[in-house]
């Protein structure tokens, strides 16, 4: 039986070999993990690589993504569909062997990681998800739901603010099945971290309400057991801080960042091979190894075991399994759309000037009450967000459940922790905070929409319109920012019926986040046919059109609809044949049929779009010959009425830019 | 004589009316921290109302700025230029009383802030900049630089991750005079934060190497003064921890949330005149109140002492004494663009391939010498962004001086201390990471801007070109995402002669951030005329011209301005007339007069942009007929070559896209 070491030794050339064939990547942290490594996913990780969709398998987070090598390495050895070819085509285009873990459940890579902190934050997302999962489902004597987050991160993760966001609400929240490995080796990209990195991180773990396991020997196995066995035990989030050699084995580079981003060269793997007694060939795993190695029998008897056990909670509880399965699908209830229709009919019928904040929260009582996976939140801004509903329960002690989370003032751990628990299966979650701060959270959103996830970002105060908060608080380039990210949905609604409809969308939507922009200010409701109210759905459609074929096609979105309607007017007076299209989802419009957009933005036609903010989203549908009424500069600290007339966002002042483009 | 809690009602009376006035605003903070403000305003601040430019002041930043009627309210009292009209117009349009403190320093505010976490983060910029200033000025009997910074903020700001890089950062860089007052009033706009907020705060600040104050009442005048000369005493940053009731003096409201963002109301503005004894009529300040807050006389006679000292100084060092003055006039020496100029002249004589980064490098061994202000640093990617240069010094205790400065993976933490360096003055900051992380640092960017601050972001491994490290760390929406900054200039140079342009144009715009968008890869040169080298600053020119008036004009940036040139010359050899522009700045381009912009764009011509990445910014400029050579998607872990080839970045797509127009 080969040592500890010897399996951990094949993690290690696994990596350096696969670094050097492709000549880019990152070795050090690897062989630094490795024996950590070992111990936990060959004593401790609960999964099953023949079903690596497995509900109640522990998850794994790799937070330090650049050492991807590690996780191929042990998904390889340990069964999972990743075979010795993929490995060697590490970083090669179409791989399944990214340069960062890019989520793929079913080779068991659970969320993408490499921008630093955020793999730890969607760890405390799954870590949430995994208790409340289990206050919703769990019943005395059937623990169906019972599975630990386990996390590698490194100096870089500690550094980033976002992990103080995390681990921070991960202390209040108890998330006590969160154990990190903190691969403590004082080095980062810039050489040795005692020059920029000095915090004394048990301390700082300790102040958030963490169990640390401090000064353990990442390189000691018996010493990596008996943490991981405190971790279990402790009824707080674990830190268990591993004294670890970068590149161990490496015996000219270990200890320096010379291991960390950059192949080791030829000459060095063969010294590193001889000093760990690594005698195989690159990309081959002895069989001793690889048979030490394999998990599928024991995985599959584990889930084996909780599939006997869930049977019996069906049995016990025919309508909560079935519940639970649909949750784990990703399937929402049948009936939700029927009661979204109700609330968008009741609209049309008494129709109501209200803020689409508003407006989101009443069809947040709706939804809420329809979808219970629903999982809602604010940054610390509940009642400015309108995110909370009827029946929104504050989650306090996750164990007792809830349904929303004060997520505090912490705008990417909140975004970042919505991915992981989106991630993790069985929420739908939603979040809201001032759009201005999503500047906060941007690389989290990005991520969603990167790693397709269905995630609901609540973005109110859109605008100007927000008024005397003043030009730190007005966002202006967001809306436009914000619907450059690939794979994004961006909704800007003009009133209670749009609003309706992009939040269904957004349910809907289940293959990348959706962005609501809603205003803080009331807005007048738009009248509208049975078939302008399904047009909605296209992302662009004609509000209000002219009497005979337009000259003049008003673009807008949310609170300038109502203006453009006005300006349309006017224009109608002068005798002018104007359009006014409502425009609440550029992508979605943009994905309809050409003969769709042609009929609602027809050729030939001038074209203004209006806009509160950036002019830049606009130029693609206005042409050089068309204008936009937009922003250029920041906003001013003044109330809303005096900031839209000084900007330029009057129904005269459109009528005049129009009427110059004629 | 009034008393302290008399001396503060004044603070309290002040907020509470000018917020009910406005119907807007946060008086809760304001009548929360009046004592300690009384305390530190009246006994410690160095500061001269007279002269609010002394550049050996200290700094006062309010982190928490929604609280800003406290500042405008000590601001008036003590002197500085805003009257009770001011006051009396708080948040309205044009007034200097903005919802939030916008950086205006003839008036005394020091920096803009509202987003959280980040005043703090421009204080210890303030705190490192005072610190590498005296290290650089002082001589033994001449202290001329010896000044604090103050901080007030509150629990958002201690949520925020921004704070945990900065206070991390503060305490390895030992800033002994940034001295912090915690407002533990425990509430955040949910509610009571213990929902959400239950760090050891001490404890943590402990762990980053602070002295910590625990436990001060916030209503005790003694005890806080007591805090404040315990932590100037201390040769670590201090944070003292000030236990305080929000809103104080309001009887029905204080210590709830209620005080937090909304008019308390004339019912209970009134109870709280009764219930402190505030009997002067709203925006009355009695005499002998006034006359004890007014630090004018104190001011001058502070001042007056530093100009003795100063004077002693020049007679001593005159040479120091002018570098000292011309540096705080943010005077850029002499020479410098004759420098730059050789560099670029030499660049010209000897073209080379080289990576825009590497060709940054260059320059900075240039300007590195020939500016001596320049104040660079990375956050942990030295190595790759290039940031460092020949004369670059280490910043490790910053009283031994340094010029570079290791940020460690904090990107955000990085540019918003950049911001309170450039705020601070003596100082041109510049600093780098990968562009795809400016999502992290995108608020502080902003900030940047909208204070109109000159600060250097250099952003390199700027598209898929990076290669292998795949789409988490592959830009595809950043350049065209900061080109929707009002006011941040955005450069993306092809080669080094256009990188240096760019350089020179950063240090010239002293108005505003600029980021430096660079490639990993090698570039080739381009060859040019004199007149052509002179354009490059017009952010956009003729690099190739047809024979005859073009009909088509290929407009690329960066790494895709060579692309542009092949395509070039494919379509020539088809018999087409075809003019490739560089556009390396569409901000500035777009401020060239419009006879410059219609003769590089005539009227008329075709147009295919072409840049890797979102195809957002160039629809403006290619309109309806026009196309886009960009990516609608993410990237892919690949090779450079094979990634350019599959997302179309190909002379001969570019020649296709092209020919399909025309």
């Amino acid at each position: 039986m080969p040592t500890r070491r010897q399996f951990a030794n094949a993690i290690r050339a696994l990596s350096m070999d696969a670094v050097q064939k492709a000549n880019s990547g990152h070795p050090g942290m690897p062989m630094g993990m490795a024996d950590i490594a070992q111990v936990l996913w060959t004593d401790h990780l609960k999964h099953n690589p023949g079903n690596p969709e497995w509900a109640d398998r522990d998850r794994f987070v790799l937070s330090n993504g650049h050492g991807s090598m590690l996780l191929y390495s042990v998904l390889h050895l340990t069964g999972y569909p990743l075979a010795i070819d993929d490995l060697a085509s590490f970083r090669q285009f179409g791989s399944h062997t990214a340069g960062h873990p890019e989520v793929d459940r079913h080779l068991g890579i659970e969320t993408t990681t490499g921008p630093l902190g955020q793999g730890l934050a969607n760890a405390a997302g799954m870590a949430l998800a995994e208790k409340l999962l289990a206050a919703t489902f769990n019943r005395p004597g059937h623990e169906i739901v019972d599975h630990h987050t386990y996390v590698f991160l490194g100096d870089g993760c500690l550094m980033e603010g976002v992990s103080h966001e995390v681990c921070s609400l991960a202390g209040t929240l108890k998330l006590g099945k969160l154990v990190c490995f903190y691969d403590d080796n004082g080095i980062s990209i810039d050489g040795e971290v005692h020059g920029w990195f000095t915090d004394d991180t048990p301390k700082r773990f300790e102040a958030y309400g963490w169990h640390v396991v401090p000064k353990v020997d990442g390189h000691d196995a018996a010493a990596i057991e008996a943490a991981i066995q405190a971790a279990k035990a402790d009824p707080r989030p674990s830190l268990i801080c591993c004294k670890t050699i970068i590149g161990w084995g490496s015996p000219n580079k270990q200890g320096t960042e010379a291991t960390h981003g950059a192949p080791l060269g030829d000459a060095e793997i063969a010294a590193t091979r001889a000093e760990i007694g690594w005698t195989a060939a690159p990309f081959v795993v002895p069989d001793d190894i690889r048979a030490g190695w394999d998990a599928t029998a024991k995985g599959a008897a584990v889930e084996k075991t909780w599939q006997r056990r869930f049977a019996d909670y069906r049995a016990a509880h025919p309508e909560l399994a079935a519940e639970f399965e649909r949750r784990q699908r990703g399937d929402t209830p049948a009936d939700w759309r029927g009661k979204l229709q109700e609330y968008v009919a009741a609209q049309i019928e008494k129709p109501a000037a209200i803020a689409t904040r508003s407006a989101s929260q009443q069809v947040l009582n709706v939804l809420g009450a329809a979808i219970p996976e629903m999982l809602g939140g604010s940054a610390d801004l509940t009642g400015s967000n309108n995110t909370n509903h009827k029946l929104s329960k504050s989650v306090g002690d996750p164990a007792e459940g809830g349904n929303y989370i004060h997520y505090g003032v912490r705008e990417f751990g909140m975004c970042a922790i919505m991915n992981g628990i989106a991630l993790h299966g069985g929420f739908i979650p939603y979040g809201g905070t001032f759009l201005v701060f999503s500047d906060y959270a941007r690389n989290a959103a990005r991520m969603a929409a990167l790693m397709q996830q269905r995630v609901v970002l609540v973005f109110t105060h859109d605008s100007i319109g927000l008024g005397e908060d003043g030009p730190t608080h007005q966002p202006v380039e967001h809306v436009a920012s914000l619907r450059l990210i690939p794979n994004m949905r961006v909704w800007r609604p003009c009133d209670t019926v749009e609003t309706a409809v992009a939040w269904g969308d957004s349910i809907d939507n289940v293959k990348g986040p959706t962005s609501l922009i809603l205003t803080r200010q009331a807005l007048p409701p738009m009248p509208r046919t049975p078939a302008q109210v399904a047009a909605i759905a296209r992302g662009g459609y004609v509000l209000i059109d002219s009497a005979g074929a337009p000259e003049l096609v008003l673009i807008a979105t949310g609170s300038e609809v109502a203006l453009a309607a006005e300006a349309a007017q006017l224009l109608t007076a002068q005798g002018r044949r104007v359009r006014v299209v409502s425009m609440p989802s550029t992508s979605v419009f943009d994905a309809q049929d050409a003969a769709y957009r042609a009929s609602v933005l027809p050729a030939g036609t001038k074209r203004v779009a209006i806009e509160a903010g950036s002019r830049e989203s606009w130029w693609r549908y206005v042409g050089l010959d068309g204008a936009v009424v937009g922003m250029d500069s920041f906003g001013a600290s003044a109330p809303a009425r005096k900031l839209f007339e000084h900007f330029g966002f009057t129904a005269a002042n459109v009528a005049r830019v129009a009427a110059g483009r004629l």
